[in-house]
């Protein structure tokens, strides 16, 4: 099947009328539609299909238990009503990457896997990577388990409906060993391909990256009849810790939101009692992380002291510096650059998104590829790769395929 | 029954044990259970209990046709984790007062009636004032049915299952013409009488208040990995909003309040779309209330335009000055007065919270008492008022009763 005839099987999985975006949640129905998608585009090229102990999906090419295999894949999930690409394009081309070998007639010498890794975006239990970081070993089995939706379902329940076996949710240090490398396609989530008019870039980093809950609470009260005198208004101080934010980000050159904001009362003439806030941030490395973070709490602090405010502010989450494996990124710089000159040399950039290349980057030597984002949109409905664009990304992983298992 | 022991039956009705505060709403078993309440308070006295086509209660003393009647009375509801006083102390003080008249041998000689009307707080419904306003001819019948509570409930099919006929509803004028005079006792909901020193005041006028919803549209997006540079973060705009709205609000002596919001797509990870703030606004007068809004506007839009956001501002409703009828509230100041040296005089004070008074006030001689509230605060489980300052509004509220109707 092309890759346009996969693409095309997979656009209605899962997405909404209303906003064009898809809600491929983790254990839904939308969910086991990609993956009911994803097994016959194994079966259907006669290559073995498994699903691991962790619900992660598998196609091997050659002997799973052989070693030294090299694997490529992503994710089939969605953040809410996130973009067509993110995940799915990683998929989506290693089965067409697996086509374009055999087309050439090359012959891996080493196995050869694409996976599915379940969970990768957190849209439901609000936690990333749920599946690679399971077998990874990043996640114990005691805080899977204590992982719940916004209905109360925990994920063993919700795995369990899906048909899945959550008795066997665990780490997996054996199926890692067998992984020579692992090479993850990804739409870029940012313009830097598209600055620099490539179609296809390698993965140098992911930045470090945390997320912080603001709790400010006050005191509520009627908004019409209390002196602003009287007001211990935690609205205002939430309001100037996103300003403060913002700036602290542009000093330190990272990024730093305020997306997600939950308000008590919440009613239009109430004073709020309670302003919860939650900070994602990232920088390029720890240093400037700390100081940005540092920044906004310091603000939020002499804000909420000022104003008769409480203020907790808890780390949530929090991943390091990821650096992808230096000898694996240069052999795919080495690859895909071996046809052109010093000028046109693939560039290497970092990113400030996670993936779960990053979560198997502590055990398995792994490498990123990029497909340029025009608009640098992800996590949208707008989030856009051009054909020509995903093409190049396919016949590079095909090169990269080629040059790590067919020599 | 006494005063204490009717305040001892209502207590515990709709009392959130997490929270302390009250969960009245419109229509559903808390709400009946106050409306059962009033009945048996109307029927132990022997006076003749109706319902009305909008179904607010009445208990009247003498003949309720005879016209020129003397009414009292305010509301059962609450918002949501409300305080206690907030209406029921009005309602409480009404059969109280009456009580006081029969005790002193005091002779109505105009029909008298105490008041219970539905859904003042509009918590459920989201419009305040349902019964007074459908009574009065302020909301119609085709509006009335419009309203949607947050499972998609509509009024008529909330009335209907709480067991009252929603096709009677509508304005009831022959009701109101029958009224000579329209009394509400209310907890106050600010610090005037305290700052006073006075446990009782009269109210002169009600501000004049507005709420307009403002939608920042921008661009969702990955926090991680979109650029400062290229993000249109509604966010940002709104946090200058809330600020500009304190300044504003400071600036003329008014009031101004973002106690709601509502974020798409609500994602720690994702720049918002959409941001939703609500505006409660309210002034002394007009022509500053018109200042405020206008200055926090103009503070939004330069915000929004300068950062590439949408807005859209939308006055979702609005209640002009109210100012109570000059003749009754110079009268109830007399009858509050008369034993007292003129620097004891009672106090008459404006309000920035809507009430039945007001709603009536177009339509019926009306005026109101305010009894002292220590802290201010009210729409939360905190609000208060003491046993004696209470006992001191039955005591004002029975000499108001007694002035007007006795005579």
């Amino acid at each position: 099947m092309s890759f346009h005839n996969m693409w095309a099987e997979l656009l209605p999985i899962g997405r909404s009328s209303a906003s064009g975006g898809y809600r491929r949640f983790a254990w839904t129905a939308a969910d086991a539609d990609c993956r009911a998608w994803f097994r016959d585009q194994a079966t259907s090229r006669g290559l073995t299909y498994e699903v691991d102990r962790n619900g992660n999906q598998w196609a091997w090419l050659g002997d799973p238990t052989a070693g030294d295999a090299v694997v490529t894949g992503s994710h089939l999930d969605s953040v809410p009503d996130g973009g067509a690409f993110d995940g799915p394009l990683g998929v989506v081309s290693s089965f067409a990457a697996l086509d374009e070998l055999r087309s050439r007639g090359a012959r891996p010498v080493k196995p050869v896997a694409v996976v599915n890794f379940g969970d990768e975006e957190g849209a439901r239990f609000g936690l990333a990577c749920v599946g690679s970081r399971l077998t990874a070993g990043q996640l114990t089995v005691e805080q899977a388990h204590r992982l719940t939706d916004g209905d109360g379902t925990t994920l063993p329940q919700a795995m369990e409906a899906a048909g899945y076996d959550p008795e066997t949710i665990g780490p997996d240090p054996e199926r890692l060993a067998r992984i020579g490398a692992f090479v993850e396609l990804h739409v870029e989530q940012g313009r830097a391909l598209d600055l620099t008019g490539d179609a296809v870039g390698v993965a140098s980093s992911i930045w470090p990256h945390g997320r912080w809950r603001f709790d400010f609470r006050g005191e509520a009260n009627h908004a019409g009849t209390t002196r602003l005198a009287d007001r211990r208004d935690p609205m205002l101080s939430y309001a100037e810790t996103v300003l403060a934010a913002r700036r602290e980000a542009e000093h330190a050159d990272a990024v730093a939101t305020f997306g997600k904001i939950s308000v008590e009362p919440n009613g239009v003439n109430a004073i709020p009692s309670l302003v919860r806030g939650w900070l994602d941030s990232r920088a390029a490395d720890q240093e400037r992380l700390d100081t940005v973070v540092h920044g906004i709490e310091k603000a939020a602090r002499a804000h909420a002291e000022a104003h008769g405010i409480g203020l907790d502010v808890v780390r949530e989450s929090f991943t390091p510096v990821v650096e992808f494996d230096h000898a694996l990124r240069d052999e795919l710089a080495r690859i895909l650059g071996r046809d052109k000159a010093p000028d046109l040399a693939v560039p290497v950039l970092g990113t400030g998104a996670g993936h779960d290349a990053g979560i198997l980057s502590g055990t398995v030597p792994t490498a990123m590829l990029f497909v340029r984002n025009p608009t640098g949109v992800s996590h949208s409905p707008a989030e856009s790769a051009a054909e020509d664009d995903c093409v190049a990304g396919v016949l590079a992983l095909a090169d990269v395929l080629e040059g790590l298992a067919c020599r």
